[in-house]
């Protein structure tokens, strides 16, 4: 048994594949998002721009949110200091819980270290309470769905990319008596399409299924009062559990759920995930708490994050790029190839100082490695047309291919 | 198919065992730590003492930790916006892994967001990338290592508590050509013993196996440095994989690895819940790094706790309370019934203004049920004596039995 010899031939595999990861050393400025600052491989810290943030609104640097993030650093410390039972309960998160369980017109919620930590123990622990539960999920469901369902030990079955034929032929063959979960997501973000999530639910209610809904990339951003696509679509009190993440457009980190009371108890009462972990630092927690009341009654940045997103496609699609028509956010530049993604992503960095991170297997698809841009209320427009001429300009260079 | 019954028998359950758990809603007070405030049930939040936080050293107050922390959230920001490849790498977490890895004399270290996601992440992902790997794991191993034993999908060989004669019978059954990895942990946190970590290491080398420590107890404890019981015992070149929290003695919030930069590599490149999720807050991270600096080079909080730790430890035995002797900083009442242990914990809070939750299963087995107390430097004698007096005037009002 050579252990390094197999640990070698693993990473051997990803630099074969064009696909081994170096990460960007980069500091953010606050008060100055999109712009930040890049460390390796120079002399010194060299000014960028970030295009590729999921700190979509920029509330990660907003000032409620970085003075409320001070208030709660000074008034109670730094950690939480022990597990939600053991210690480490405090009345932060106990008023953001109440306050995510309104944004989505549920009973309760429960606050997780993260969206990843939320799906896997949520999806995990929710299988296991229902015997002999089937789950279906959707082919493009994110990694930590995926690992939940997975963890859960239940029986999956994969419909389709937002294939509600697909799925009702797969509820219709199944057994009636067994539970049945349908795990989907509102936004995908690495295609930047919406699932048909009224479709979804009569199938729910002619099946008798129970519906979890990923809106990690929609919360904050969809809905009047940034409750996501399921609150923009009234489909909220149809849908069983609803997860969200704390890490994206509200600009800080951690993962919820909300849903019945009933459910969340269970969940509270059983998920390994959820009992056995520090909880939330309550500085963290004190942030989100401003940002997600900000943003209930708050639409400047979800209108300036749609101006922002239909201005670059529209710049793109001008400039003959191939641009990703999407109806979300989302704006993904289709490369198809690893090292042609990351030589683009390298010569932004080192001549334009754009910092766009090519995304790669097991992200998405082999064959759709892509360059995926984020733009928000503080991209201007100038910064905008300044990207385009640089991918121009680069694509001419590298003889890559346009649109048709 | 009737979901709500499933999910109402599951909640019976706990009740009818008499451990459903109800949060308590406390903020500590920073800088005045273990007095806190205690919301529910009052009018008004209502002064208490804690003695069951992990915020062991009360890190989560230092001022230098505060300090730090103040400074990267106005210097980048409340989050990090993205995983640790799209846009969430930052030049603290670089910082700190650095730190880290010289912490423990390894290589490298990777961080992640908390302890229990490094050692589902990591022991699920080891066991995937090794074919045919069997895990020896102690029995009385934390939640987040069985988590990621399971998740793995290899076989496992559970070997009795710190027993390494059972150890060696399981591995010397075991095919000598298939890949080995020994999991254990240093300090055991509901029973306060330590595992012999030379042995373990002997019997790896014996057989060829890698070694897994979870330090998640012992870090910024033990060791000259706060490298741990592995540094303490000069064991820590020889074990492979060493893991830690941030939420506990560094008080503030994430876990990590460390070791060889070989197997860095491997798990920062393939273990999804290291690769999708969005990375620490750089406010943690920076809070994170002065604490570990801070331990690094002084002993005091060290000392501090060890002496607390003794002091309550020979004040409850000469009480006649039934203290479990321990050889660390954690100092459990043996109770035994999860029915009076919460009923003991209720009356210390609402009558003599002392929070300590009780332990039950699934954290501890069945018919264990105890108090853990978790003295630090900032416990004071006249705090102690108060709670010993209180236990025992508890002891005899419930007429709970005394130590033999
Ligand atoms: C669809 C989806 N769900 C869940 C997550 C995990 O959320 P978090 O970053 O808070 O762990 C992500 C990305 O990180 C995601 O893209
Ligand atoms: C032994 C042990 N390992 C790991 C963990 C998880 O660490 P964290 O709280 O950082 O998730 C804990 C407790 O929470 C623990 O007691």
């Amino acid at each position: 048994m050579n252990y390094d010899q197999i640990f070698d031939s693993a990473i051997e595999r990803l630099h074969s594949e064009g696909r081994y990861r170096v990460f960007i050393d980069i500091l953010r400025n606050k008060g100055a998002y999109p712009n930040a600052r890049c460390f390796a491989g120079h002399n010194g810290p060299k000014p960028i721009t970030v295009w590729c943030s999921n700190d979509y609104l920029a509330m990660g640097q907003h000032p409620k949110v970085i003075a409320a993030m001070e208030e709660a650093l000074h008034n109670v410390g730094a950690g939480s200091g022990g597990t939600r039972n053991i210690g480490g309960n405090t009345h932060y998160h106990i008023q953001l819980e109440e306050e995510l369980a309104d944004l989505h017109g549920k009973e309760s919620a429960l606050l997780f270290t993260s969206g990843y930590v939320s799906n896997d123990a949520t999806l995990s622990t929710l299988a296991k309470i229902l015997p002999g539960c089937v789950i279906f999920s959707d082919e493009l469901n994110h990694a930590s769905m995926i690992a939940g369902i997975r963890n859960s030990g239940a029986e999956k079955k994969v419909f389709r990319h937002n294939d509600v034929e697909h799925l009702e032929q797969l509820l219709a063959e199944t057994d009636p008596e067994l539970p049945k979960l349908i795990a989907f997501e509102s936004v995908y973000s690495m295609d930047g399409d919406i699932a048909p999530i009224h479709a979804i639910c009569d199938l729910a209610d002619k099946y008798n299924a129970l519906t979890y809904i990923d809106e990690v990339h929609a919360v904050g951003m969809y809905g009047a009062r940034g409750g996501g696509v399921s609150e923009r679509e009234d489909a909220a009190k149809r849908i069983t559990i609803i997860e969200g993440t704390l890490g994206k457009a509200f600009g800080v980190m951690g993962g919820y759920i909300a849903a019945d009371a009933k459910i969340i108890d269970v969940i509270r009462s059983y998920a390994p995930g959820f009992i056995f972990t520090t909880s939330l630092s309550p500085v963290l927690v004190a942030g989100v708490l401003a940002s997600v009341r900000h943003l209930k009654q708050s639409s400047a940045e979800r209108d300036g994050q749609q101006a922002a997103a239909a201005l670059l496609k529209k710049l793109f699609a001008d400039a003959g790029l191939p641009v990703m028509d999407t109806v979300t956010h989302i704006v993904p530049l289709m490369v198809g190839d690893p090292v042609k993604a990351k030589r683009i992503s390298d010569i932004l960095l080192a001549e334009y100082g754009v910092y766009v991170q090519p995304i790669n297997f097991p992200t998405v698809p082999r064959g759709t490695e892509r360059l995926r841009f984020t733009p928000g209320p503080s991209h201007t427009e100038e910064m905008m047309r300044d990207l385009t001429a640089a991918l121009v300009e680069i694509w001419d260079r590298l003889e890559l291919k346009l649109a048709a």
